[in-house]
């Protein structure tokens, strides 16, 4: 009886493992658009009466593209393929048999469905969802004043039936913000990413042009579901063989599968390619044989792309050739190239990440020095790109001064989705929090209230307002080859987030994880609920265990990859970056240091030069601050210091429990995944901790608190700490 | 009216392209694994009741990991879970609830179920399926003498499922005829793969040990589905980084995750490793220092993998360190490893290919005339890997004289599952065919039936049998990160056949090609009868307009891809291979020739020595013929050379127009994936075609056949047959 009760016992034990039918098997190639059975079978007959049928009025591929996923989608939400019908252009709408009508507001019926300020509002990309009745009967309308809105639109309609919401009463107004909302590739030519942490390029350059993958379509239908409406598709270190007839030819295959989509596609240009590929003796920008060359160029490009986007550029940046190898600024160089694309819409995105690696000069400061006085010289097809701390996308920074500084130019951001800094992907970092934060930035430029947001925007100066202005906002993608496309299945998280505040700067961290974490995983809140506080949370734990307190570039120098503040390489120190000595650790940054606080507005230049109003999360941005001293936490600096790293590990620790309590509720493919980079991101965040806390330990000659276990050797005798091992392959239990 | 039927007629259009519910999304990552539900009722009624629940005895990762199988393909065929229970050890199996039984051959109930000649028969890999009665009650028992033999029987049992059998009446016996059926992953560990054209490396060395991701389980999964039971998994041309401890420790977390799938894992071993890792002086593998080095190694490697398989050596070819470089033979040099190895049971594969390149010599000799002298020269675990002909993997050879020749030495076969030379990832070449050709041929080395089959499981000398005998096969991988894992839809089957001929090489590539299309796409006749006689004859399609009539290594010389009977590199030249001149085309093998016939059996030498009694085939492989002779076709050499070419195009056409016969038979996506691959082989068809018969054009000087149209331009004109572009990046409808 014993054995039989202990077999039994097994048998329980073996079919918990597989989980059997509970949840459907998932490998995340489908993203946020799996479109899952609705199950609440009322929710379900509500949406199978609303959706029956589909009518639109003309056919486009864009259209087409919208009534493909919408039947898709539908299809397989609620079981019933819907029909599927034509109205004659100028006639009514058919109460009686079109249920869900997808049109534009150049049709008289339609537009009279709305008032003129909300068919102005939504622009060129926006549009409108409506519930509207007559006798009873009702129907769901998605206008819009083009094509690509009534695509936004269609995924807006699935998105609530993603999250199980009513489509009763439906009134929804949406427009993008900001006009580029673009996806950086650093894709290399021979497939490799610059860090890329998901597998390698999604472009097969050998098979294109002829063979245009169903995944590349996949990726379209994605970016559009969020809103993503560009795409560069090579690296900023560029290769000019992106630029010669034979890859023009590939990246026109591309565009073209791209366009139903609404994605334009751009192209990273090297500013020696009239040297390299030309064969002219000079790629100075004012020289007329090479302003030519980049005509005939741009010319050629349009000739097999004609809808193409435009160049991202990095000039005189490490390493990178640029204006400034002829004596020639910025401004000198991106407005030749862009005086080359004007002709045909195209725009010019300019870096302003111009780091030359100085000794002893405040890296912080140099994008600010270099383009701050060339305000206003830009052409108006430039944008600068700018990233959104003024060093390199480190788990925090102070804001990037550049913005709200420049009022007479355009400025986009660039943000990271690739965790270059934050673990690549194995860590679970949320990067919807990180996008708020510095969106919301304060940047006082014109008196409280000028967010990062509203610079972006080109709203600081309402005067100047105007429908076109050019505003964009780029990502540096997470995108590769592996399965489910983002490697961390967190990590589709920040694509989705990066596509969601691209199109509206304004949103809410919160709500966005909320809607990506039903359409992705299950609508069920016990789920929900606690996954994504723990995900709300995540990108402050990762600064926690990595660099607390405003701390940067403390790691590996040479993979950027676990802790490295001891990291040394000729012409580059980490301790440039801390500042760890006896006395204390952090830079001055107020004026009796590198004075970077004067690059910003003088409210925040105040507050950010004292350390009792400089916000604790920055304090070692802004200070050098003796390991004695009592800091806003009211403990010691060097306490305080170590219990961030200490809380750091303990907070992964949590987010493993609360994720361990999650079984059951989603597939078990995903499950196992994700608590398996858990158990790493704890690893490797006892690495960092141990690293950064025995390392900074030698300057403070202190003991730890009390209430933190001493870790077992001296951060040099771990093997993994040792700077010639690029990865963590073997992380003890330390 | 008419516009409304113009309307209808385009709803349609747009219907059929959506391909609604018809045929469900695939997008190939589940292989042969599909486990579709099967739709006719009275057979699904008949599995539901034979298959309503499994017993087994004793749990065991390897009998669980069938379990899961086993629950998870019939739930996903019939709709049904299987009851799982437990037998209790030395217990009777219960016909009233005992369905399906799962056992090994020590239980007495299940041994009495079968002869001793067949328990002992199937061996250590080996299974039996038997369908039995009791009171007619019916049961299907999978017995085994080993774990993994159930594994592979459960297979067996889902794929008989798959293809639609009967259970009522099985009686199976099966077991392996090679002991080693190994894929050989030609990965670099920075994740490239050398002649892979479906991604890059599957394994993601920066994660490792760390995660295991879902698709190593599913790589294992497929292997073991088809008795797949080794892999090597890094590159013949070998870094030493993979012996080192990180890297081991990496490994043990693959071999760890593997193991319940009955494979071992190889690595590849640099000859120079205990100089570059060891900072040994030499690595003569006679010098004590060196010998001792190998010996640490090998005891480090199974501390960290205790089922280690062994090594691949690639040495004293292209470059590669090796024995030769002290002096040493081959023999000296795989001794010395297998000697380290012999203590844990591992082996060495040492390969063949031993490419020197020496200007006037023929290559195709070099292999026999160094590995010939040192027959019975080599430790008893060690295996010689000999690639199917004696150059490198052309579409075809012929076969290499070293099978037969080394009667005293185990020989295993290396194939070549990735297209190096046959288009890579874009042409649908089904491989079945090559490996039944090479396998099937006779060496008449022990008189006539000494095929290379039997060679290879070293049948030949009947005496020496031995069921421990030391037999292998290796197929170089075309597996990648693709989503499909091979890149062509169809290069699946590659794999899967190669598994199957690995496991039996006498299988027939006809039954294969059915098995694989019915489990991978549908069991439709409609759409296997047709696909499969493509798949059949697409091989020598390929040879028709890339090589025919025995022509050799004339592609593009940097790439292996495209035609290049005209490529000229320092050290090689295309001419070597083909013997153009003004008088004819073709090798002269024979005595007034290079004399490679003489390496061949005295009946085959005598044969390939006459024209006449040459298979067409090989004609230009074995003579240089005379533009204006008359050969076997009834026509002249040139003539005939150019009809090939030009039959080869016309096949590609034909298999096009098979393929658009099959819309909606299958699903949307890989039908549109081959349409557009398809499309592109057939314009490389051209582009081999047109390259080809004009370049020897040169030569011949004599018109094209009067039905061949001539191409439109000089070969040279043609921007992609320029040597400096790797890729054909726009071909024109040439």
């Amino acid at each position: 009886m014993k054995q039989r009760l202990y077999k039994l016992v097994v048998i329980l034990a073996i079919f918990s493992i597989f989980n059997l039918g509970a949840v459907r098997a998932e490998n995340g190639y489908n993203l946020w658009l799996r479109y899952l059975p609705i199950e609440n079978v009322q929710l379900r007959q509500a949406y199978q009466r609303q959706l029956s049928s589909i009518a639109i009025y003309k056919h486009s591929p864009t259209i087409d593209a919208a009534l493909k996923e919408l039947i898709n989608g539908i299809n397989q939400m609620i079981g019933k393929v819907p029909n599927i019908s034509s109205i004659p252009g100028g006639a009514a709408i058919n109460f009686k048999t079109n249920r869900l009508v997808l049109a534009k507001l150049d049709q008289p019926a339609i537009a009279a469905q709305f008032s003129t300020v909300e068919r102005r509002q939504i622009g060129q990309e926006g549009y409108l969802i409506k519930t509207i009745r007559q006798n009873r009967v009702q129907q769901i309308l998605i206008a819009a004043n083009t094509d690509i809105g009534l695509l936004y639109g269609s995924f807006h309609l699935l998105k609530l039936m993603q999250t199980h919401q009513s489509l009763q009463a439906l009134n929804i107004q949406q427009w993008p913000r900001l006009k580029l909302r673009i996806l950086d590739h650093w894709d290399n030519l021979n497939g490799t990413v610059e860090r890329g942490y998901a597998g390698y390029s999604l472009w097969n350059w050998q098979t294109l042009p002829g063979i245009i993958q169903k995944r590349y379509i996949d990726y379209a239908r994605a970016n559009a579901s969020i809103g993503i409406n560009g795409a560069v598709l090579n690296n900023v270190n560029a290769s000019v063989k992106s630029l010669t007839r034979e890859y023009l030819i590939k990246t026109a295959a591309l565009a073209k599968a791209f366009k139903p989509y609404g994605i334009k596609v751009y192209l990273t240009a090297k500013f020696s390619a009239p040297k390299e590929l030309g064969h002219l003796k000079t790629a100075d920008p004012l020289d007329p044989a090479v302003i030519k060359w980049w005509q005939d160029k741009v010319k050629e490009i349009y000739h097999y792309i004609p809808n193409f986007g435009g160049f991202l550029v990095k000039a005189s940046s490490e390493g990178q050739p640029g204006p400034g190898d002829y004596g020639r600024t910025h401004a000198d160089g991106a407005n030749m190239m862009a005086a080359a694309l004007k002709p045909y819409g195209g725009i010019v995105m300019w870096r302003t990440f111009v780091y030359e690696n100085k000794k002893g000069a405040d890296r912080a400061k140099q994008g600010y020095e270099e383009f701050k006085p060339l305000d206003g010289k830009f052409a108006d097809n430039v944008l600068l790109q700018a990233k959104y701390g003024p060093i390199d996308f480190q788990p925090r920074e102070a804001f990037n001064p550049l913005f709200g500084a420049m009022p007479h130019t355009h400025m986009m951001m660039e943000f990271q989705i690739t965790q270059e800094y934050f673990g690549f992907a194995t860590h679970l970092v949320y990067l919807g929090s990180l996008f708020q934060e510095y969106l919301r930035k304060d940047t006082y430029q014109k008196g409280p209230g000028t967010t990062i947001a509203k610079v972006l925007e080109e709203r600081v100066n309402p005067e100047t307002a105007d429908s076109n202005r050019l505003t964009g906002i780029a990502g540096v993608a997470n995108i590769g080859t592996d399965v489910n496309w983002c490697g961390h299945p967190f990590g589709q998280a920040n694509w989705y987030a990066f596509g969601r505040f691209a199109w509206n700067p304004m949103s809410s961290a919160d709500s966005i994880a909320e809607d990506w974490l039903k359409m992705t995983f299950t609508n069920d809140p016990g789920f929900v609920n606690p996954i994504k506080k723990l995900m709300l949370g995540s990108r402050e734990v990762a600064v926690n265990y990595m660099t607390p307190l405003g701390l940067s570039h403390i790691m590996n120098f040479a993979t950027h990859y676990g802790p490295g503040p001891w990291s040394k390489f000729p012409g580059w120190d980490a301790r440039d970056y801390h500042h760890a000595d006896s006395v204390g650790i952090g830079l001055d940054r107020t004026a009796t240091g590198s004075d970077a606080v004067s690059q910003y507005a003088p409210a925040l230049a105040a507050k950010y030069s004292n350390l009792k109003t400089t916000p604790l999360n920055l304090i070692l941005w802004f200070h050098h601050i003796g390991w004695d001293q009592k800091i806003a936490t009211g403990e010691t600096m060097w306490n305080s210091l170590v219990h961030y790293y200490y809380k750091g590990v303990k907070q992964v620790a949590a987010m493993q429990q609360i994720w361990q309590s999650m079984k059951g509720k989603i597939d078990e493919d995903r499950f196992n995944y994700v608590t398996q980079l858990l158990k790493q991101q704890h690893l490797e965040a006892k690495w960092w901790r141990n690293g950064c806390v025995l390392y900074f330990q030698q300057y403070s000659k202190r003991p730890l608190p009390k209430d933190c276990k001493e870790p077992g050797k001296a951060y040099w005798n771990y093997p993994t700490f040792k700077p010639d091992l690029p990865f963590p392959y073997h992380l003890d239990d330390q």
